[in-house]
């Protein structure tokens, strides 16, 4: 159990996002120049994103990015394949990225090896510029983290969102570096909420099980929002979006039952609006994370809506919610670090956890 | 509620499994072999399932099963790509397939109709001829699987199973037509457990949060039963890989948590056996999923162990967990369809949901 009195280093780790953002910004612009000029020589015909945990969710944003604003298929790789199966992959003219907070996932490693040895170009997201995974990629993409120290990743998660933004960057995508530029301080905006999440998780103190909905560019929000909620408060937390959540899973939902939305403005608040009626409609207690550029969320109930305070909005071509997924899950992090003090439980130890997970 | 007397449709069709499967098994054959003569002309670069629902964990299987026995790259569509956002992949070169057991699935129809025009080769799984998928697909595989009643899929699960191996095959996997004829006699040894099933279900009346593990080519088992759960039965069912549980969701688990395992022997066993050690140690309650040709098994607390009193052996060069999804499947089905009825549920008429389901 966490004393009230001590900040947890989850929520230290939390505030410090816009500082890491901001580093890891204008400490890779200039590799990214280099990148995209070896990119541009011999394009991928494929991007393959390798990783485990929250770095996997982090594939699931990159996954969305990478197809939207580049075209180039992706894939997210199974690393069983590798590691127990021994298939072999035509990986020639393959782009692989491997993340990974602390590079020493074995895993992925073992993928980004085989990838290596096949021809393909390989990528390291990671942390620790001294770890196995920055010695085996082709190109190091360094997240300027500083140490994280809580068991539970958060500025290395939204690091590495940041990173896939600036591979499509070198990939391509029509996106321009000054809308980056935002992304520091829309995250410092998220974190005026602090005070306002801290109160609505008491609210929550007996709940033991949730389901999140996230949809495009934040599904893997969903994901990352549930697993820290399974890490740190030990919520049987499941994640959907909107689509497949209609397709089965909603027969669970009964009155009282919460459930978490992101709700970005944009191509996919239509279906998101639907899904909470829907749910309003069976009763269910539903939360949704947006923002000040979303006036349509200014009819909802004030009570379930939590609102960055900040229009997020860009200038390029690209879909209006392709900046969100950073500022979207501060909050939800916030809400987990709050939830598992409110539930006594300290969210830097969840138990059975240690930070470096070796699985193959 | 379903009365004692009245045996569930959901039942009904689990039961229709082996009849389906050899039926598809040899109606299809024939085209197989058309289908394996067109791919040979242009072998795919790689190949892109697109699904949802049930069909979706099909899917999952036939990214794991293609990629262990063509090595070509797979990767499971994101709808919302093409259905929200307008993005434009580079199709060209790709074999792209759709599983829908309507073939009336707005999206999944929506992402074979962008692949076709971009110069991709399509095939569309369905149970109906007379479908838009099928009207829309370069070649069509039906799963002879007669009309599914039951709200809850099972019967087309496991035909859209069988119909990714013949793809497999088609693409010049090193897989035998012999080995795929003991599938139905192996989902008829399976059903022989329905009696035990519907007995250990009792214990379970008041489980209200579950999770499923599954790995390699049962990973989309897990999924599959925990969907199945969450359907018919309300329960909140997470599903993992070993893998992926242990980089997080396993701090969630307490004295008494329920875990279901898929357990087949062979290459994913050691994570399997190690993972289960871990949650005995945690003591919560795990019941496995196995087979008669799974010796390590029968060392094992019977209470903790399901096995299907078959050795799912076969003689070819792949992975000797390869053709255990099919029958593996079949008792975690009766498992739902017996725990709905303990709980007095339908399993027929899930809350909320309803045969086809239309997303965009």
């Amino acid at each position: 159990m966490l004393s009230s009195n001590r900040m947890s280093l989850m929520r230290e780790e939390i505030r410090q996002q816009p500082n890491v953002l901001d580093r890891t910004l204008r400490l890779e612009l200039r590799n990214i120049e280099k990148l995209k000029k070896r990119l541009a020589v011999k394009p991928p015909r494929m991007i393959v994103l390798a990783a485990r945990g929250t770095s996997d969710n982090a594939a699931l944003f990159g996954r969305y990015l990478l197809e939207i604003a580049t075209g180039i298929p992706v894939s997210l790789a199974a690393p069983s394949i590798f590691t127990l199966y021994g298939a072999n992959l035509k990986f020639d003219d393959l782009l692989v990225v491997a993340i990974s907070q602390s590079g020493e996932s074995t895993d992925t490693n073992l993928v980004l090896e085989k990838a290596k040895a096949g021809g393909a170009f390989t990528i390291g997201i990671t942390n620790e510029s001294a770890s196995a995974l920055a010695e085996l990629a082709d190109h190091v993409f360094l997240v300027r983290a500083g140490r994280e120290k809580s068991v539970a990743a958060t500025k290395t998660y939204t690091g590495q969102l940041l990173a896939l933004y600036m591979i499509a960057y070198a990939l391509g995508a029509n996106l321009k570096t000054d809308d980056l530029r935002h992304l520091p301080q829309w995250a410092y905006d998220a974190l005026r909420l602090e005070n306002e999440i801290r109160e609505r998780a008491g609210r929550y103190r007996f709940m033991n099980h949730a389901v999140v909905v996230g949809r495009g560019v934040n599904y893997s929000n969903a994901y990352e929002f549930a697993l820290k909620m399974m890490e740190t408060c030990y919520v049987v937390a499941e994640r959907f979006s909107s689509a497949d959540f209609l397709h089965g899973p909603i027969a669970m939902v009964e009155q009282s039952f919460p459930i978490f939305l992101f709700g970005p403005g944009g191509v996919t608040w239509p279906s998101m609006v639907e899904m909470r009626e829907r749910l309003v409609g069976l009763r269910a207690e539903t939360l949704m994370i947006t923002d000040a550029s979303n006036r349509a969320a200014a009819k909802l109930d004030k009570q379930t809506v939590v609102v960055i305070p900040a229009k997020l909005r860009h200038s390029g071509p690209l879909p209006d919610d392709l900046f969100t997924p950073i500022p979207y899950i501060v909050p939800a992090q916030l809400f987990a670090a709050s939830l598992a003090v409110e539930k006594g439980f300290d969210p830097d130890k969840p138990r059975t956890l240690s930070k470096v997970t070796r699985t193959l």
